[in-house]
């Protein structure tokens, strides 16, 4: 039996495939898979290659398959992207579920929790036992996505944009990281190039971290980042005090689990608000969670039995890649 | 001789053809021509269709064309529409200026102002003998447009999901305004049509003027709309300072000259910072400007003889929507 998960986010699409009993048979990696950015055949071309690369350029019908997605809460997007991954016909169980749910499945097998995803996007979500009860953000980049990558970029941006043209007054070398990062001679070029759809917004979010790394002495830097950890904060309490139960929170997103200096300051600034506060960080990458929840669909009970020893046993001796980032259990 | 200037702008495209003594021979109308919505292809459609829709149908190699774009002030996207609009070889002689040009000529024949432009996007330019010589803003809808109606609507959107999912308290009668201008149940559903690109830029700008409208009554409208007419005025004082000589302000997009709420509002503010100030609301719509500069590239003097009087007189006569409305002249 083939079982597979599949993780899509905003800068890449991981897919991982697995026996019954637990035995990975392959991983695969595509692009980005965000829809406002790579349009919906951009996507479905995207989970195809992810497959296709997980089992060596093969492409075989699979029996459970848990697609996760960053973008598709709405009732539309769900309905259209679930529509077409049917089409396609990859699977005889098709799931499709936001990313939360994944990240979720791979810190917790009960599927209680908050999750606060900080990546390209960000979002805070409420779940027991596997559904949404409340949410906070995750509106999408054009409206809202507070606290997120791309929030960073893109303050860091405009920032700089309005210090160079005299609206504000600050300090320069943030326009010098930014020119370094996307290499380009002045931000005129850089205002260009995204207005031809060159530099895109994952392009704006992979800036974040140059802007997180400065934010010890640059003072226009240190405010952005503060202002995109309290908005996640933000999202937190307000989603925890609508749950009217202890949920721990279960982080998720490249800037919240990579970033050490974003993290430490997000879980100081939440404890300050609710000191007694929870915070697991996932032992695995969503992708595992996706993986799980295509066995929880296949009826295989996961959390007794043979199955979690031979995927741990695999995947810390060949896919260690699957781990959260070791400079995470500091 | 046919002389032709074009307006493209974030909602529709103008086109106005003349020939050398000021008689016009049609105005056309077409569809939004922002490139980081319609692309390059939808760009060069529009232009194209414009041009027609001025010639009844017909496609005549024009003798001067004057194309006035929002979005084509770096020198990337300059080049790459001027290369295109090239091989359509639809003019003998083609020029090609961002949209700051075709305000200042539809206002002042001397080629020597600082424009203000608040329409879907935002931007305000310092210009001598009609060259450019330092700007404020337009950096385009991702990074910047603060003060534009897109920033407005955009702000609108983000301030009603922020309430309805608690991460802010306020007033809900902002939810329903938004809801009920895109027809929508829940701002779950706008999110969505956002996300899939049915919602588009434009269209979140053309929430403006309702934002507006509640302005008086309602505290979070008000607080959005103060604040964008606040960025404009930082803006405009950012260029008259480094301008360093006294130079009307000419005011053009459609919040600023169609909206007298938002207009007083912006001239009262720009008035407390810089009472001395000249205002100008130009005679003409921009498309009139882009002709006016069609004219210059042909040498013709405009400034004397017969030419001016009669376009004034057909404008009078048979196209009166050319003249900027009538409500700004109270």
């Amino acid at each position: 039996m083939y079982l597979c998960g599949i993780d899509g986010g905003g800068s890449k699409t991981l897919c991982l495939i697995a026996d019954e009993k637990g035995n990975i048979i392959g991983l695969g990696k595509a692009g980005p898979s965000n829809i406002s950015e790579v349009g919906l055949d951009g996507l479905i071309r995207t989970i195809v290659q992810s497959i296709k690369s997980a089992l060596r350029g093969d492409l075989k019908r699979l029996d459970f398959l848990c697609v996760s997605l960053a973008g598709v809460g709405g009732r539309n997007r769900w309905d259209t992207v679930y529509d077409l991954l049917k089409k396609c016909d990859l699977a005889i169980k098709l799931t499709l579920v936001p990313d939360i749910y994944a990240v979720l499945y791979s810190a917790t097998l009960n599927g209680n929790g908050i999750v606060v995803i900080s990546g390209t996007g960000s979002i805070v979500a409420g779940i027991i036992n596997g559904k949404l009860r409340h949410r906070a953000g995750g509106w999408g980049y054009l409206v809202d996505d507070e606290g997120s990558a791309f929030h960073i970029g893109r303050e860091a941006i405009r920032r700089a944009l309005r210090i160079y043209d005299g609206r504000d007054r600050g300090d320069t070398r943030l326009v010098n990281v930014i020119l370094n990062h996307f290499g380009v001679n002045d931000l005129n070029d850089l205002v260009d190039l995204i207005a031809l759809g060159r530099i895109k917004v994952k392009d704006i979010a992979s800036l974040a971290p140059h802007i997180i790394d400065i934010s010890n002495d640059n003072l226009t830097a240190r405010e952005i980042v503060k202002n995109a950890c309290k908005e996640l904060v933000k999202g937190v309490i307000a989603v925890y005090e609508k749950m009217n139960m202890d949920l721990p929170i279960i982080l998720g997103g490249s800037l919240l689990l990579k970033s050490k200096r974003f993290r430490d300051l997000f879980i100081d600034m939440l404890k300050r608000k609710v000191p007694s506060v929870q915070i697991i960080v996932p032992k695995f990458e969503p992708v595992v969670g996706a993986l799980i929840m295509a066995y929880l669909q296949a009826g295989i009970n996961i959390s007794s039995g043979q199955l979690m020893i031979n995927l741990e046993e695999q995947i810390a001796k060949e896919y260690r890649n699957l781990y959260i980032s070791g400079e995470l259990h500091e």
